[in-house]
């Protein structure tokens, strides 16, 4: 990272730790219904027009009713209704392939959008867009753009991302399908050598799919030179009988049939028996072999990898936004439903039945997470501005550690949902348990999450260990940049509140709370793999190393959460510093979202508990009473809100059954 | 409860919490295999032919096969599957309805091992023998046992439990279903007067079910009486033209269409619109009507309805079990999965790539519910030693809370099952995410966990306050009976471990924590509700009391959570010493089953941490990080052994796929 780029995160940075201040004053009372207009104008950010048209077109295509979610429907129509429903979005024109890079924030509202109708068909825009047209736009040349993006974006040619295989899936560097170049013939030979070897799970492939970027081995004159991508037809001209083309000689598919979610995309496995293709159709911007069979590159070959995965980030970030318009889905249902469903009353006496949102118990289950979604929103929000300017690292290490935790948050919030519902919440046609399990398939989608959290703490330890290095210092006497100069202001004590405050809803305590978390994890990683002095340095890559680093994994995980909580609290503050200083908020919305703010940080500290205890971060007799008090009461106020908070989600009717009653 | 009962009680007890120091000297390593034939026995217990007679009928009959998992298929065929499946196991007689009154251990055994297969099959019987049965079993008297027992046992009779309402779920004391006594013709008129009222959810209702037993107010001359059950005929003799008999006049029924879980389960609405029955209809166990109308009962009409429903405890313990063996069956899959899948190796460059069972995050995504999974199958079995002796609101108290912890422990563990498995885990004939959502299921159904911690709460706050009531002394000084007779012999200190021993691996540390944390908290319960000097009671049943109890919700899960978590150590303790007393198993075996009790209180307490931290129970520098090293090294150990530990789950063949390769 050069010196001018760090510095101007360094400033972002240093903002975003300097807000806090200036809204720990907002009239803390809840009472005051926040505007609704106002929140969802936030929340659908500033291309609300794009999100308008997509919801009336959900509205109004009957082509977007969820039939699978109302009779067992043969998998083979549940695709093609997802197929019809990707083309008719693509009829709106509201994104270009090209924004992907140019305009990731168009982008991604585009997506999160139509991630609000079935589940399936914006899976089949991240294996369409983001990862065939992705390869073709990020890792192709000119003559492969000419050819093909056209055909992408307009979905007359639909193609498949051919990276994971049978045998090889988050370790994609062992990849075995091979590309051998015939010099006479000026072609590649693309080749899956062992059953295991077979691309799998790629949607595209045992249906639509025309094309495939296939992710093989290339070898030159008998030597490996690591994974490259090469484009490769696999259907060729479509007929009436093969309405999406015969498959082309040395071509083999499976389907690998029913999936607990996504099943309107056509998931397979693909075999290439000695496939041949044109010397051209390799995607050639990092490397290239010439007629000759001579390679040229400018990247060191320890690196090449690592750069051609490095582009992909923004599935992961779509996969992300995915989940995230899940829980905001399955939310405003489960509201929905707390608010109809009546049970039990205050007095065995007193004949009126409670909504069931009366209870400290659904207070429980809803809120915090209502609190998340908007924290978590807002981060994402952040994220998409950030994406132009910040380092390719520090992207990466954003999106995956957000796709980790919001996908996982996805998952909790769901569940959570569904039993609120009790029953309901199991019939397929009130959508919960459905939103669940697609939540569920983005946690090792697009990368297992378990892996990304080793990629955020390998990130953050480089960072930390740069500084540290070599020095003697102690580290309250070195500089951090980046990422991690949030740690030259960590004061030793916690930041004082104002007189009478509780300390433990002061905003500036939990953002103390959670940047020494993330430090102190960093540094007991750093202690492990380079000795407490910087002195027992373990030589990578051995066996001691392996051992050490192994043990470690779980430390991995806490980094990534802690990581993610510091930024989440940070980018949701930024937001609200931003709306405050608009003058078109009003007091009563800027206070619930700061109130969320606060919930969800409470939520998060709770969790860790233990460890902020045990750390000395926290003390007090009874404290875990306390914050389990202040919990259910801020749960419990919000709660009063709870229908004006999920309707600023602004789901679709159609995807939002149970608005006023309960069939 | 009578004195000698509580004495009973007090003694088995005692005998729980002195067993650990005779088990605390067992040899600590864990390098020796145990015996995979031991823990088969110990698991299999004493109708281990009961259960290999169901898996041989598993594997042999094609009716067993789970066609719903590889294709879609129509729910009407589910069912017929599901009928036809039920059928066959009926026809090896190995339980008879009394058996869940006078062999409630074989009939759980039995039903545990029907949970194997498709888990609809199970939940057909929990419909036809809990329910349906039981009601005539439980409720009925001697003219309701002739007629109906038989064909119930046979299957010749399919029945309904028409209990709860589309408007009431939890609360079915606020039911509006009425039977109202019609002297001139000495019967009751069933009616459901609202569309609120339809009885709803029950299986049997929308295709097999020829009876049901209807929950509704009695009227007489115009008197509310409350709810008792009737038995209403709803469909017809069969026919050729309705094979399973028309509709009765009078009858309404709706099919609830596609769930996440059990679609062979026809769960359904049904409206009854004055459908007349006899007067013999009423199950008149507590309480009868004469022809004049007269009622009489020998219970008090406050306890009546709970009298009522306190007889359904077999079916809570049937659906724990349930889940209990959907986690057996995802645990043994996703150990398949993780010995055959290779990822990455221990240096990059070493060829050979690894298992994934060698990481540490495997580890420790699969081995603590291997644990949990041993710990809680001991408990059932223990639970189902005690229910023949035990009083009924103890074992009301057991089983609820052990169904609200068993299903949460099952969701989480097949999730992180499914999520261990990638993209594999999601395809439905691998079976994972298919018992997850099944599991999913568990946590609301027959009775909503979060409701049920509320009972387990106020059973213990009750046997607290009987204690405590009126009494100065402070409670060091009073002397608890019964299941809160540990108590008195809680000491300030923990148990000094031998020397040079790791506090944090003794069992009786574990123990004092597990019972130190559930007396906290029902003490803070306490005085939340009566005051901290027992002088600040507030009166029940009253807005206060209410608004007190209400936020007061999220303790009661916690009070479950800990007492469940005690008696799980205590249970499985016991077992662990009737087999060192047995001297049928091997030093290694036994060894193992320590680890096994160890590793799964050390997560439970971890999952609490921050509790023990700040009441000051756990205490020292670092602690934390010593916790999540001694789970993390503990479930590495065991790793080794994970295939015998669930191949001693022996789950048939069919119902486990992955054991040789993943395609």
């Amino acid at each position: 990272m050069d010196k001018s780029t760090l510095r101007r995160i360094d400033n972002t940075l240093k903002h975003l730790t300097k807000v806090t201040s200036d809204i720990e004053n907002i009239h803390p009372h809840l009472n005051e219904t926040p505007n609704l207009k106002t929140l969802k104008s936030i929340l659908d950010g500033e291309y609300h027009f794009d999100r308008d048209r997509l919801k009336e077109l959900f509205e109004e295509s009957s082509t977007f009713d969820e039939i699978f979610l109302n009779k067992s429907i043969h998998t083979d129509e549940h695709r093609e209704q997802t197929l019809k429903a990707c083309k008719e979005i693509i009829q709106l024109q509201i994104v270009k392939l090209s924004d992907m890079e140019k305009n990731p924030k168009k982008f991604l509202n585009w997506f999160e959008t139509i991630s609000l109708c079935d589940p399936s068909v914006s899976l089949k825009f991240a294996v369409q867009y983001n990862l065939w047209g992705g390869t073709i736009l990020f890792l192709g040349t000119k003559k492969h753009h000419e050819r093909y993006l056209d055909g992408i974006e307009n979905g007359s040619i639909l193609g498949v991302f051919g990276l994971t295989e049978l045998g090889h899936g988050s370790n994609v560097n062992g990849l075995e399908t091979t590309a051998t170049y015939d010099e006479a013939n000026q072609e590649f030979i693309i080749n899956s050598p062992t059953w295991n070897s077979q691309k799998y799970w790629p949607g595209n492939i045992s249906r639509h799919g025309q094309m495939a970027t296939v992710f093989a081995r290339l070898i030159l004159r008998g030597v490996d030179k690591g994974i490259h991508a090469f484009v490769v037809p696999i259907r060729g001209e479509k007929s009436n009988q093969y309405p999406y083309g015969k498959l082309c000689d040395g071509v083999e598919v499976r389907d690998i049939s029913l999936k607990d979610a996504y099943n309107g995309i056509d998931n397979g496995g693909l075999l290439l028996k000695n496939v041949r293709i044109p010397r051209e159709n390799m995607l050639d911007r990092f490397s290239q072999v010439d007629a000759q069979g001579q390679y040229h590159s400018n990247i060191p070959p320890n690196r090449h990898f690592a750069m051609t995965m490095s582009v992909f980030f923004i599935g992961r970030a779509c996969l992300s936004l995915n989940s995230l318009a899940f829980t905001k889905a399955g939310l405003s249902i489960a509201v929905n439903y707390a608010k109809n469903r009546h049970q039990f009353g205050a007095t065995t006496k007193s004949k009126q039945e409670l909504p069931i949102i009366a209870y400290s118990t659904t207070h429980r289950r809803l809120i915090p997470y209502i609190a998340r979604t908007y924290a978590l929103d807002m981060a994402h929000k952040t994220i998409a501005d950030l994406i132009p300017t910040y380092p390719k690292e520090t992207i990466h290490s954003y999106t995956s550690g957000f796709k980790a935790i919001t996908s996982w948050a996805a998952v909790e919030a769901l569940q959570s949902c569904r039993e609120v519902m009790g029953g309901q919440g199991f019939r397929l046609c009130n959508r919960v348990s459905m939103l669940r399990n697609h939540a569920d398939l983005v946690t090792t989608g697009e990368g297992d999450n378990t892996v990304l959290t080793q990629q955020v703490a390998k990130y953050l330890l480089g960072l930390y260990h740069q500084v540290v290095k070599g020095s003697k210092k102690s580290v309250e006497h070195l500089s951090f940049k980046g990422e991690l100069a949030y740690i030259n202001n960590l004061t030793a004590q916690p930041p004082t509140p104002n007189t009478n405050a509780n300390q433990l809803s002061n905003i500036s305590y939990h953002q103390w709370l959670l940047e020494k978390r993330e430090f102190l994890l960093i540094k007991e990683l750093h202690s492990r793999l380079y000795g407490r002095h910087d002195d027992e340095l373990i030589e990578p890559n051995t066996e001691r190393w392996f051992t050490v680093w192994n043990q470690s994994l779980p430390l991995c995980i806490r980094i990534t959460k802690a990581n993610v909580d510091r930024l989440t609290q940070s980018f949701f503050l930024k937001k609200i510093v931003e709306q405050s200083g608009s003058n078109l908020v009003d007091t009563a919305t800027l206070t619930m979202l700061k109130n969320l703010c606060r919930l969800d940080s409470l939520v998060q500290i709770q969790k860790d508990f233990g460890f902020f205890v045990n750390t000395g971060l926290m003390s007090g007799e009874s404290k875990w009473i306390q914050l389990e008090d202040e919990i259910t009461h801020l749960s419990r106020d919000i709660s009063q809100h709870a229908s004006v908070l999920t309707q600023a989600f602004s789901i679709p009717n159609k995807f939002n059954p149970l608005q006023n009653s309960i069939e």
